[in-house]
């Protein structure tokens, strides 16, 4: 009743997600939430291709604050003032809207629904390991995206208490650090080998979960493991079978 | 189904707890753990007494980090420096004992056992508001006290994401800040007036629920409400029904 990592050697004890895409997705959820907004304030407006827009804009967004010449603000904001700019980018003007509108659509970032085997792996996974995610959210969000979609989380750490944007290292280590645990016995389970590099290197175990379908018709990558990863799995309900069957 | 404070005017969205004393007994348990020490190590030791001396050692070994004078480090650094300390006290060597048995110790902290109505009382809550700790402890410290008490926690928030020890200001409105709701919006409980006083002057929501048993025979204070707190509760169970009923 208990895997060892064959690239760390050791027990894991926990394992986190990466959970935009991986988890929950993204892409529809935020498009239902930009199409709401366009429709109330009768904006015709292309919601999947907005919704890419504002993704697209999120990892430049952290950018300066991994390397150090921003200081660290949580992915709340970031996200707003990505929110900002894509307005921008469609001929909107955010000054026109209500603020309180503008912040209930970048809410739309923890009204995601996961993917149909997310919760049942999650609890699966949860009898063995401690779970949560490890993600570049931050702690006010990941709790209102749980308590919505119901995933049954052990622990949930934001990226504002390791104050580190992945894929630094410090994203990796200080999350095991502040769950006190070896890097060794943290394994990170992601649908993006980037995500899995970076943590491999960091010294964690690594699980790959493919999700075909996080970017639709437009995706290319990540349809495959790209690396030596600890397991190649399915789907989350895989991998919680992989801890039952361990 | 909501339950408004009185005090602060807004509705409650998470009822937070002071954790050592309030929902967990910490003096049976670090007691018992003490005498497991001595009996395994073949010292005769006063167990409740060394608990007591250790536990004295706490507020003040905060204190430097309160006042700015050291960097905040986690409570699991400061729960081993003061054992050390009563370690010196009761005439033992901290250098003569295996370093993870000392860390084993240490963990007495996080093996402690909820009052009879703590359970219960969270799981009520849980059903209306967030229910967390708002402690002192880190959160690993947290996570592994509430894994081994089943502490139905719906997030758990530890110092070490606050970076502040109560009673500062700080401490209560980073936690509101962290969960991105209103300091308002936020009650603490707790079995202590005087973490009450200042989370009340932080702007919180306040509810006493009395432990007049937390030191045995010693206790003289907290043995009622001594502020105008917004419910005054006796027990955890008490006061999840105050808001089932609100």
């Amino acid at each position: 009743m208990m895997y060892v990592s064959p690239s760390t050697g050791r027990e894991i004890k926990a394992v986190l997600f990466d959970t935009f895409g991986s988890v929950v997705d993204w892409r529809s959820g935020v498009a239902r939430d930009v199409a709401a907004f366009a429709t109330h304030h009768r904006i015709g407006l292309d919601a999947a291709g907005f919704a890419d827009a504002w993704r697209a804009k999120y990892e430049p967004s952290m950018e300066p604050i991994r390397n150090g010449s921003r200081e660290f603000v949580p992915l709340d904001q970031l996200h707003l003032e990505n929110l900002h700019a894509t307005l921008a980018e469609f001929d909107l003007n955010a000054a026109e809207f209500d603020d309180r509108d503008l912040a209930d659509l970048n809410a739309a970032w923890e009204r995601l629904d996961p993917w149909e085997d997310s919760t049942a792996g999650l609890i699966e996974l949860g009898k063995h390991v401690i779970v949560g995610p490890l993600s570049n959210a931050n702690l006010a969000l990941l709790l209102r995206m749980a308590l919505r979609a119901k995933l049954p989380w052990t622990v949930i750490v934001g990226s504002d208490a390791t104050r580190a944007y992945k894929p630094t290292m410090e994203a990796y280590r200080n999350m095991a650090w502040i769950l006190r645990l070896d890097p060794g016995e943290v394994m990170l389970a992601a649908a993006h080998n980037r995500d899995l590099t970076f943590a491999q290197r960091a010294g964690l175990g690594t699980a790959f979960i493919p999700r075909p379908t996080e970017l639709a018709a437009c995706q290319t990558g990540d349809l495959a493991a790209e690396g030596d990863w600890d397991l190649v799995c399915v789907s989350i309900l895989d991998l919680g079978s992989r801890f039952a069957d361990a």
